[in-house]
């Protein structure tokens, strides 16, 4: 395929990983600083698809993404899943005794807690901008006390050591990507719907709109709430349901909604990765 | 009142401004550098309650507050909002014209992105640990191209100057804030109820487990989802209600929950602050 695919981050960067798992045949990938940047970049026509992390199984979902669906009028026409994997690296001829700060985003730290505990009042935790610019930097510097908690791929890409693999707490670690587009795209093997909608404040609103959807007996696979700016204490609500925009159960639901809120989108019909299982590797 | 009160922080920030406001009289305070450490000591009696963020307006929920509920075994007796206002603070004689770094805690360069953006070529933003360290450590540089967004309690403590006030995006902006104890604690002003609980998969789980509530007229306040640590794609749900553990139809509710659920926990019942407005100033 020539389509542009952009992503967040540097290479080595979770994100790009899952690019080069969605896209194997990828030409061209763009690399933005923001999530929000891929967003604005697919809607100015300057990549065609982007895909961003929209949740972790440990560390739950992933704000600013969540809040960039609801606000661009974008599509998600896919979903993939990567497995996270923490590492300690640093540069050759380092060692766990050589080294005095850890580079890594927050969320890095925050996974790989247990293990970096042991190290409580030797390390420095240094939160850097993500686990790829950590190892980059920790790279460059090329400094036996620096070291970055990071990728494989990291490794490999900025030729970095391991000191101590697999320092993550939870071995089931997987992050949820999607891949945005400008069209809704769908075909008969869609199977999961995404929307987001807000309610009235009213007795049992929620438990409504949740009811149109179990009475057809359509799985409800996600729910999620974020707050909308500028109206404190009102929430946007995610919704991910089993089915596809072909049903006509579905469709029924999805007119039964507009009844119950105002600011109904559908945000995308797209195949589920069964399960919620990794891809192959 | 002779309670020890912890918070997460140092002086200046948010937690301690909400302390002081909810415990006028509090004769001592013991602050911590995680959220986590606030419930580790009340857990361990270091600490009589303890006082922390859980959700804002604009940015919504802090996770690790929301897991910290759901894995120590202590209860939430009260709440209270605080006003988020952000400040570009600097040392005696800077000016925005001087700055290159701007310190704070990512949520404060999120929350204040339009006035970034204008200086988005000249400034460095550097992620800090929290708003107060960041203006601590500009006042002990004393650097004036140095700048922290912080708040005005941080100007008077750390003796800054204000560059720039009021730089964040939404005028409304509302930080809830719990207090918690070892002890469920509640009179018969209590109208607030917060439980957490996970579900069987299974369609319409959710759906029935709130009709629980919305069918006895229990009005929902709020629900969050939380990603069960080891177990990819389980969630807790943390539910507050409008109610009392006196009144008869929750305690109904309750009882009509323990069919649905193994794992239901009251974190909670308290005054609920009416309407969710800050604290009269």
């Amino acid at each position: 395929m020539n389509a542009v695919i952009g992503y967040q981050g540097i290479p080595g960067s979770f994100s790009e990983e899952a690019l080069h798992r969605y896209f194997p045949n990828a030409s061209e990938t763009k690399n933005f600083r923001y999530f929000e940047e891929v967003f604005q970049r697919l809607h100015d026509c300057h990549i065609d698809y982007g895909i961003l992390p929209i949740e972790n199984s440990n560390t739950g979902m992933i704000f600013e993404v969540y809040d960039c669906l609801q606000s661009y009028n974008l599509y998600i026409v896919g979903e993939t899943y990567l497995q996270v994997a923490h590492h300690l690296l640093g540069v050759p001829g380092s060692s766990l005794e050589s080294i005095e700060e850890v580079y890594s985003h927050p969320q890095g730290f925050k996974q790989s807690r247990r293990f970096l505990r042991s190290y409580d009042t030797r390390w420095q935790l240094i939160p850097y901008h993500n686990t790829a610019i950590s190892a980059r930097y920790v790279s460059e510097q090329n400094d036996p006390a620096k070291a970055a908690i990071a990728s494989l791929r990291c490794r490999d890409i900025y030729g970095l050591q391991v000191l101590n693999d697999n320092i993550h707490d939870e071995a089931q670690n997987f992050t949820r990507f999607i891949i945005i587009g400008r069209q809704l795209e769908y075909d008969n093997s869609a199977d999961k719907l995404s929307l987001v909608y807000s309610l009235p404040h009213r007795v049992g609103s929620l438990y409504t709109s949740l009811g149109v959807f179990a009475e057809r007996g359509i799985n409800l696979l996600g729910l999620q709430s974020r707050p909308i700016q500028g109206r404190p204490w009102e929430w946007y609500f995610y919704i991910d349901l089993a089915g596809s925009l072909d049903d006509t159960h579905v469709r029924e639901a999805l007119d039964a909604m507009g009844t119950l809120t105002q600011d109904l989108q559908v945000l995308g019909c797209y195949g589920a990765r069964p399960d919620r299982l990794p891809l192959e590797s």
